[in-house]
């Protein structure tokens, strides 16, 4: 069916963006110098904080970013663009800055995640793929920070590539998963490719196989010293538990019996009796395992109940952030070059006071007061402003701004870092395991009431005052400019 | 990050598979003649039917199974399995046999989709990938065809790349919503990888670009003769629509004033009030496009309404199946080849009554009845009922199975089809209009109480005699050796 030779992720775009880069190049604007802002709106499932994930994605899309010979010969065939263009396309590259937080980094709702500086016609022409990448891995990180608060210590495994939404979801999934505090995947293909723990042990089938469990936990003991039963095939407690401590015992030293599995049933009940029944014959670091549609509700539940669990198993709900599936960051306009070659900032009104944009190129800062260590918010001020040189801060909520504050003696630690310049990257990402204590020196510096996994408070996300002002001053212009 | 050179999809599997496929081959298991079926047991969205998609995928995933030089170095230095066994593992192939439904086939609960019957290691291994593609594609479809029931003839788009699952999710998903019955989708790259029309105009940016809607319709006209502005970056009445027909006015003839768009505010108001615009200043002709948030819920009631919408955009709630992001297929072994080289029935035993499988080889027929054209029911025989060849069938529920009826003048027609032949591919996919159009002919068949969008019939799906004797017999034949 597909008539072309390569599949390049550079048509991984709306078609408006070409179409939009089309008319800027006619027109001579497509190199002017653009300013745009990644954030979204609102946090998922009612969380207090999200967690950054997808900038390595990001990075290597922007790096490999190049319209090939079939991608053009596309546009021209079947869409019909005009020789004129595809020339300029075919050499098109993204010679862009991007400043960006890093992976694992706690995000909140109206502060830019990333700003692209790039000419109009680049910086448009990615806007799809940036979304597409951010709005997933960073949906799931913040799900499996949720399902990592709810567990604590236990151990918690990404078990679900047969639901994803199809394969780059199981394999991305599971890496922001593990960014937000994951232990381990299923997936062999995601162990390979970024280094992650995997794990499994066998399913129900082998038992089929076999056709008795006896059989089956033997044979698969034969070749697996370390040892996890899966013990629901037929009926836990009577045939799947027991059967398992008769094989442990007669294998003894042989193996090291690490576990059950429970996979069906009520998993708080089981997991009581199993428990018993292991401790009783003398298997008392024997761990159980529990996989079935959990997630963080079905888990604080659980615990609640005693349910004796050592180890969390995840699938779907983790895997599609099945409670909230789509995570709504936009892409907007801040700042563009005019005709004389000056920045002006750009803002899109809307009729929801929610959707009026932030006009201008801003820095965050997270504000440690030195006290106590916690954090006391995050202000967004311009680009210009002194925010490290200053020793009183006045923080005031950008729309019900007389909730205010004065911070004295804090740090003002800036969130962004540059990742790319002038179309080279310039970042290189750590690895998984310290984007992992990212994450929890970030919840380090929260209050708790931020972290409670139902109606958490409201983190403070500050303007500046001169960001503030600024925003309203551009409110007002356009509002008389509409008015004529 | 990664030290592997390459990224094979054969790894895209679940540790166990590989586990178990060790035990196997240690054990002289893995070659062993195995049948397993795909099916789903619940349809998603309380609709009362699904489409089926992802064969083509997983026709090229099955073809390409091969662990590569990089794979095998990654299993035996971080996984640790021993050279014996990655020396069988280094040659595997897919040698099976796979019959399918076709894609854009209906299908319903507890049918199978898919027959694969491989040596017992390769049935095994494939089983994650495979119910990654089809769970997600069969899930967009289906949803893809419940918003298109409820647009009637208006055109469908798919505008979601942006809050997909990732990059796969994004195409395929798109891919799946074609066959479903949407029109065209706004992804440049599954244009071009799978011929679906693209559409997009131009983005709010556009407007913030040149800073007036005037200058930017203007510019924007000037490149592309068939225009659709969007008309909401300020007001979509006072300022967006005037200006859209301002512009269109004075470039008369120059350009096809195809449309507007609206991304925002109450769109059954304010298509009304455009649509009244437009044809007061001559453009009967121009449609209304209407994008935000848009599914089969709001769309019926913005219908109801009597919105004048002529073309929808839909988005996030598509492309991840917002309000169910996860289908539930499985994959259960139905027959192994036991020591003797006879195939015996195997069942899965629950506690849950759903979760019992149905042993033994099955074929799948549509029970067409002649007189009416309409479907009787989805009638699930073994593999050696000469169901094509009977008079008079008689039709029961599998539970309830009081619920029964006899049927004479009908046409069995089975759904199946031989895809992969001893590890040889033996079926090419058909165009997606062609299965577009098998979507449409399927509906044909079905009384309309099971293609209500809210509460539909529940359709039958049967078991022949045969095959629930067989079931039945199986159950008790392990229930007699537990209690041993």
């Amino acid at each position: 069916m597909n008539h072309y030779a390569d599949d390049s992720m550079t048509l991984h775009t709306d078609l408006y963006q070409i179409n939009m880069a089309e008319s800027y190049w006619a027109d001579g604007m497509h190199n002017r110098r653009a300013v745009f802002e990644l954030f979204f709106r609102k946090l998922p499932f009612g969380n207090g904080y999200g967690v950054f994930a997808g900038l390595e994605r990001v990075l290597e899309y922007l790096r490999d970013f190049r319209f090939t010979e079939s991608d053009i010969t596309y546009l021209r065939e079947e869409l019909h663009y005009e020789e004129d263009f595809l020339t300029y396309l075919k050499d098109v590259k993204f010679t862009g800055t991007v400043y960006s937080m890093e992976e694992g980094e706690l995000v909140f709702g109206n502060e830019p995640i990333m700003r692209v500086e790039a000419p109009l016609a680049e910086a448009q022409l990615v806007e799809t793929a940036l979304l597409n990448i951010v709005n997933y891995q960073t949906l799931i990180a913040t799900k499996a920070s949720r399902i990592k608060q709810v567990v604590g210590d236990d151990s918690v495994m990404e078990f679900g590539t047969r639901r994803a939404q199809e394969l780059d979801a199981a394999i991305w999934g599971t890496r922001a998963a593990f960014i937000g505090g994951f232990d381990a995947t299923s997936n062999v293909r995601a162990g390979k490719k970024f280094g992650i723990p995997v794990a499994g042990t066998h399913a129900h089938s082998m038992v089929q196989a076999y056709r008795d469990e006896y059989t089956a936990f033997h044979k698969y003991a034969a070749r697996h010293k370390d040892c996890v039963f899966l013990v629901d095939t037929y009926n836990t407690l009577k045939s799947g538990v027991p059967t398992a401590i008769q094989v442990a015992k007669e294998l003894g030293d042989k193996i090291n019996f690490r576990g059950i599995r429970l996979d069906s049933g009520d998993m708080s009940y089981l997991s009581k009796k199993a428990r018993k029944m292991l401790d009783d014959a003398g298997f008392r670091d024997t761990k159980i395992i529990a996989s079935n549609d959990l997630d963080e509700y079905t888990i604080l539940n659980m615990k609640a109940q005693g349910a004796e669990i050592d180890v969390w198993g995840i699938g779907t709900k983790l895997i599609t952030a099945y409670d909230q599936p789509a995570l709504g960051a936009v892409y907007k306009m801040v700042s563009i070059e005019d005709e004389n070659g000056e920045m002006v900032d750009t803002i899109k009104i809307s009729s929801n006071a929610e959707k009026v944009s932030t006009p201008g190129l801003k820095r965050v800062y997270r504000i440690i007061n030195q006290e106590t260590m916690k954090s006391e918010g995050d202000y967004i001020a311009l680009e210009d402003e002194d925010v490290q040189g200053t020793d009183e801060l006045l923080m005031f909520h950008p729309v019900h701004t007389f909730l205010m504050k004065v911070v004295t003696n804090f740090e003002a630690r800036e969130l962004h870092q540059k990742v790319f310049e002038n179309g080279e990257a310039v970042y290189e990402s750590p690895s998984l395991t310290s984007m992992q204590q990212k994450v929890r020196d970030g919840l380090e510096l929260l209050w708790d009431e931020y972290k409670r996994s139902l109606n958490p408070e409201e983190y403070p996300v500050d303007l500046s005052e001169p960001c503030w002002s600024n925003k309203m001053d551009l409110i007002k212009k356009i509002k008389k400019e509409m008015k004529k």
